[in-house]
């Protein structure tokens, strides 16, 4: 029996509205026996970059072969492209505004297709709701076995947002952000654990500074703010029992720095 | 093999409690591979006007035969009747106080039966959650393929909400009004794309006018307020990047003018 | 055919993050057939004894077999241990902090087994997201056909809540709590059906005194307040079309006392 595809959404529409509900129903009447999973709808209206930091940390742990379709698309109805994306691990379709930024450094395009063949659209395409009359509907005829080739022309080159990397000096110095604040409060930077210091180090965010990494949040003292890897792999600043980002007043962009302390 | 039916949900009762998945458990007990589908939970409590607009926009994305269950429910334990409804295009299983107008407005109903069979509800049932006593419980059976017939007697007759339509004046003058305020603060107006006028025209709500239809969002310039046909077919108002609800300060129910300008 | 396995997930996570399609991601990869039903992820952050709660509710609604996953884990990284446990309903998968103690009132367990098998973890697990790393892949394993003595060694006992019954004294006047307010502001009690005096009584909550139970909620005038027996079997305080913990000002684990009152 063959496995099932899975399509994942992500999309800042929100769930007080049908529009999550609408491109399930275009998808099954597509690819009646596809998976359906949300990632989020709460993305903030029209955040690129969150959309791309949401999608990157989701990808790996899901099946080879997932389509994932993710609409945060300031641009619908503008001259901007609909793609669809195939990596050795994925496939993508969204909106060509650099919301796969992320995804991709994971592992690079194979293959990108402008979504132009109206015959694998809504017969009526809106000038704003691409989710529901493109983007869905190309999801889907992917799952149900259409070659990504059909769906349109291929091209070079996609929508990029600039890197998103801490600076990272030769005495390991470091000067990164909050890229995500999660909704436990957890200020989750963009400094992954590989470029760390090995030995001693002091965690610098808005008044706070932390001496040390914690194993865990729970290794803490109620109440007391804790850095550690968290599940995502990238630096976090926690406070036990709290919420960081109300305790300590530190928003998304915000610096982070990582010093290292002499031993001893 | 035969592809599975499919039952959407759309309730005001929230995604903070337990009633939604409750719901799904009971379904999936008496029809285990049926698709489940929510249309949104975040109906305003108790707003039957909002869900029969939600019920209306979102039924023609599915499937024929899609099993539609709308339960917001101010009469629940009351003597009001519980219904199932069949039409050409879809079945609705629902509380007989008017939910489902504006989608029969679509396909008039076949077939209306009064939901009265205890041996399609769970053994007991109680006077606050019909919902998951009798609504998801009929939509199960049904899914699993007893006749609509069986559940109760037919009638001919059932609640409907009094015709939301815009006035329209032979001058092509409209008056209509808010009927929804999306996620993004998007102004869901009553008037259908139909009825507006061919040339050029001025269209006012609350303190601001805007002269001319745009064909897209993206079309205007960030922050001005932009009139165009939604993704529903409705005349919207928008705000580029922000939020016409809180810019303009209308809200639901609040007048919508169109008036035909002189030509040139 | 056989019936795919039903997992349900109960969280603190919120829906804001995609903590949950990760899970989801995880769960399908290794059991691509199972059915996924959300409880809820609004659990108050860390709140056991709110999870507790929904998840003994919810339980009876669902097919046997089940395996119910919750995870609200205020300990995560610390010595807890992580259970899977089997009653003769349902199966349980959830860190062992009394989050199962509602539930196994239901039934009692027939098997309790602390989940230390690595090969049914991700690879990598981390300190911050069991859900993800742990909890998800027992349950998939589980619905996929592995036997629970496979996770790990059998254990006799795991944590409990103490139990949150209220105080019926011999002349019947109860005193009991609210434990748990609903998306309607509904106040659901600790008082279970089976313990109200059969003749009249008065029911005090805060400011409030009602006297007799309604037989709904449609039974009373609009904005008066009520008591009856909630869908869930308890004595529940409600105010018609509008919400009793806001009028009421009554908050969760405040008192509710019930007295019979001398007849006629």
């Amino acid at each position: 029996v063959a496995t099932e595809r899975i399509i994942t959404l992500l999309t800042d529409f929100g769930t007080h509205d049908t529009f999550v509900g609408v491109m399930k129903g275009v998808i099954l009447g597509i690819a009646p026996a596809v998976r359906i999973v949300d990632l989020t709808h709460a993305v903030p209206a029209q955040d690129v970059h969150a959309a791309a930091y949401h999608l990157a940390t989701a990808v790996p742990y899901f099946p080879e072969a997932t389509i994932h379709v993710a609409v945060v698309d300031p641009g619908v109805g503008s001259e901007r492209h609909a793609l669809a994306v195939e990596t050795p691990r994925a496939v993508f379709v969204a909106p060509d505004n650099g919301v796969l930024s992320r995804a991709l450094d994971l592992a690079p395009p194979r293959r990108i297709v402008r979504i132009e063949n109206t015959e694998f659209m809504l017969p009526r395409v809106s000038t704003t709701f691409h989710g529901r009359d493109i983007f869905a509907p190309a999801a889907a005829h992917l799952a149900a076995g259409v070659p990504l080739s059909e769906l349109g022309p291929e091209i070079a080159d996609l929508v990029l947002l600039s890197p998103d990397a801490p600076r990272v000096a030769k005495d390991r110095r470091i000067r990164g952000r909050v890229q995500h604040i999660d909704r436990f409060g957890n200020l989750v930077t963009n400094i992954p654990a590989g470029v760390l210091p090995p030995g001693p180090c002091r965690i610098t965010a808005g008044a706070a500074a932390v001496d040390g990494l914690s194993p865990s949040y729970a290794a803490a003292g109620r109440g007391s703010t804790v850095a550690l890897v968290g599940s995502h792999g990238f630096l976090e600043i926690a406070v036990r029992d709290g919420s960081a980002a109300k305790t300590l007043d530190v928003h998304i962009g915000d610096g982070v720095n990582v010093d290292p302390l002499p031993p001893g």
